[in-house]
C-alpha cells in the first residue's frame, strides 16, 4: 500500500513593510485554505512568511525588534494556528526568531496537524554580509542581524496520519549546500521542507545574475539535493516585487529521482499541490543511493576539517 | 583578459569484448584529432575508455586480467598517448589499473600537452555488488573486481598553456556524491573532469529506471554539483548497446552557473566542444559559494562521522 502524504507550497507574492500584521495574516489564511480544499496534509509558506525581507535595509535596533517574534505561537498569528488545527492541516511557517536571552534567528518551524510543533530549525548558511555595501539601495544583511543558527540539522517524524515521514526543514540559502541536504540524507529524510526569500538580481553586488538565472539555480538545488537524496522536497518563495526589490518565484515540489511534480507559475499568492508515495524514496534509499553500501568517510574529511577554499600551489 | 580553456569532450559508441586494441585505440585517436582540429586543449573520454565494461559479467581470473592495465602508457595504447603529444592535446583517460602488488583499481589519469601525466584518481564510489545476482544477465561486479581508491579526491594544476587551471577528477558513479566534488570544491577546483559507463536500465536489478530518467540524472548531478562547487564539468559517456546491454549518452560540458553549454546528441563516436573561461568560476566562489565566508563545518559531522542512515525512531 503506497504511504500517501499531499504536499502544498503556498507561495506568497511580497509582503510589504506598510502590510498590516492582520492583511498578511488573511493571506496566509487564504492560502492554506486552497490547499486543504485540494486535499493538503501540510503546507509550506516561505522563509520570513510573516514580514518583508528585512535584511534589505541598515535598521536601528526598535525598527529590527519590530520584525522578530518573541514567542510563536504568539496573538499576532494565533489565527493562522487555530483555522490550521480546524482544518487537520499542518504547516513549515519562516519568521524571524528572538530568544527570550536576546538572540535572534532566521527560524522554521512545522507544525502537525493537531497544531503541535513537530520541529524547529535555525538558518545555519546565512548569506550576505555584517557590513553594509555602500551605495547600494538594496543590502543583504542577514550576517548582522541574524546568529547562525544552533539546532543542527534535526529530522523528525510525522505524524501517523501523515504516514510517519522522516522529515526535516531548510531556510532559503540552506537549499544550495549540500551538506545540509546530507545531513538529512544521514537521518534518512523523505519529505523536506523549505521556504525562500531570493532576490531577482544579484544580492551580493554582481551584475551577472538576473531573474532567470537565479530560477534555474534555485530549482536545480531543489531537484538535485532531493535526487541525491531520496527524498521528497517542497521548496517555496516569496516572490515579486517587494518594497521595490524583485524576488524570483519559481516555487516547486520535486519528487525523490529529481522531477518537477509541480511548480508555481505567478509571483503571487499561489498553491500547488502533489500527492507524495513515500515510498518512492525507496529506489533512491536502496539501492543507488544505499549510503551504508557506497559511502567512504574516510575520503571526505576535508568536509569538516576545513573551511575555505584551499587550492593547491600556483 | 579571459583564462580561456577549450575543453573537449570524446563519447564514444559501445567498445565490444570482440573488438581489437588496434582498432578501440584507431577510434580514440580519431576523436582526438576530431577535436583537436576544431581546438580542443583537453579531451575527456569515458571510463574504461580501452574495453567493454566488464563488470557485467562474472569472469574467470584469466578472462579479468586481460581487461585491466599493468602499465600507464604500455605499448598497447602508446599511439594515443604519441598523437597527442604531436598534436599538444592533453586528455583524459578512463581504464582498469592492476597494480604490481596485484591490485585492481578502477582508474582515470590526465595527460598534459606536452605527454606527461598531470594527475591520476581511482574511483571512490564503486556501485554494484560483490556476488553476482542470481538469474540476472548483466552483473554490476565492480566492488568484486576493482578496490576502492586510495588517493582520495587529488586536486592538480594544470599546465601554463592552459591557464593554470585547479582540475580534478570522477569516474561514472562519484559524479551523483555531492561529497566527493565537496573534496574537489575545497581545493578551488575549475575543471572538473569525468567518464562514464552508465547503464540504460536499473544497474542494481529494478524495473523503474529507463534510458531517459538515467540520462536525465547524469546531467542533474553535473549540473548542479558544477554549480555548488562553481567549476566547468566534462562528463562523457561511453554509449550506446555494448555487449547485448544498453549504455546511455547524454555527454555533456557544464558552465559553472550548471548551465549545459554542449551536449552530445548520439550514442556513437561524437565530439563536443567549448571555450571554457575560467574566470567564470570566480563569481560562485566568490559570492554565493565563497566557502571561507559562509560554510559551518560544526554542523556536518555526521558527514564523517557515520555512513549508512540513522532514521529517528519511528
Amino acid at each position: 500500500m503506497p504511504r500517501i502524504l499531499t504536499l502544498a507550497g503556498a507561495q506568497t507574492g511580497p509582503i510589504q513593510r506598510a502590510d498590516s500584521r492582520a492583511r498578511t495574516l488573511d493571506r496566509l489564511i487564504a492560502l492554506l485554505e486552497r490547499a486543504a480544499k485540494d486535499g493538503a496534509q501540510c503546507v509550506v509558506f516561505p522563509e520570513l512568511a510573516l514580514t518583508t525581507f528585512f535584511p534589505r535595509w541598515l535598521l536601528s535596533e526598535a525598527e529590527l525588534d519590530a520584525c522578530f517574534e518573541t514567542s510563536m505561537p504568539n496573538p499576532d498569528c494565533q489565527a493562522l494556528f487555530d483555522r490550521a488545527r480546524e482544518l487537520r492541516v499542518g504547516f513549515y511557517l519562516g519568521f524571524a526568531e528572538r530568544t527570550e536571552a536576546g538572540k535572534r534567528f532566521n527560524t522554521a518551524i512545522t507544525v502537525g496537524p493537531d497544531g503541535a510543533i513537530l520541529g524547529k530549525y535555525r538558518k545555519v548558511h546565512l548569506p550576505g554580509s555584517v557590513e553594509p555595501r555602500e551605495g547600494d539601495r538594496f543590502q543583504q544583511l542577514e550576517k548582522r542581524y541574524f546568529e547562525y543558527g544552533d539546532l543542527g540539522f534535526p529530522a523528525f517524524r510525522g505524524p501517523a496520519e501523515w504516514n510517519r515521514p522522516v522529515m526535516g526543514m531548510l531556510v532559503c540559502n540552506d537549499r544550495r549546500w549540500p551538506e545540509a541536504w546530507r545531513c538529512y540524507g544521514l537521518q534518512g529524510v523523505e519529505v523536506m521542507l523549505m521556504g525562500y526569500n531570493s532576490a531577482a538580481y544579484d544580492p551580493n553586488g554582481g551584475t551577472t545574475e538576473g531573474a532567470e538565472l537565479r530560477t534555474f539555480h534555485s530549482t536545480l538545488a531543489a531537484q538535485s539535493n532531493a535526487y541525491m537524496n531520496a527524498t521528497w522536497a517542497v521548496s517555496v518563495a516569496k516572490a515579486g516585487v517587494e518594497d521595490g526589490s524583485g524576488l524570483i518565484g519559481g516555487s516547486v515540489i520535486v519528487s525523490p529521482d529529481g522531477i518537477v511534480v509541480a511548480q508555481a507559475r505567478t509571483l503571487e499568492d499561489e498553491v500547488i499541490l502533489a500527492e507524495c508515495d513515500l515510498d518512492a524514496c525507496r529506489q533512491g534509499k536502496e539501492k543507488m543511493f544505499n549510503f551504508a553500501a557506497h559511502r567512504r568517510p574516510e575520503h571526505y574529511r576535508r568536509i569538516v576539517e576545513q573551511v575555505g577554499a584551499t587550492p593547491p600551489a600556483d
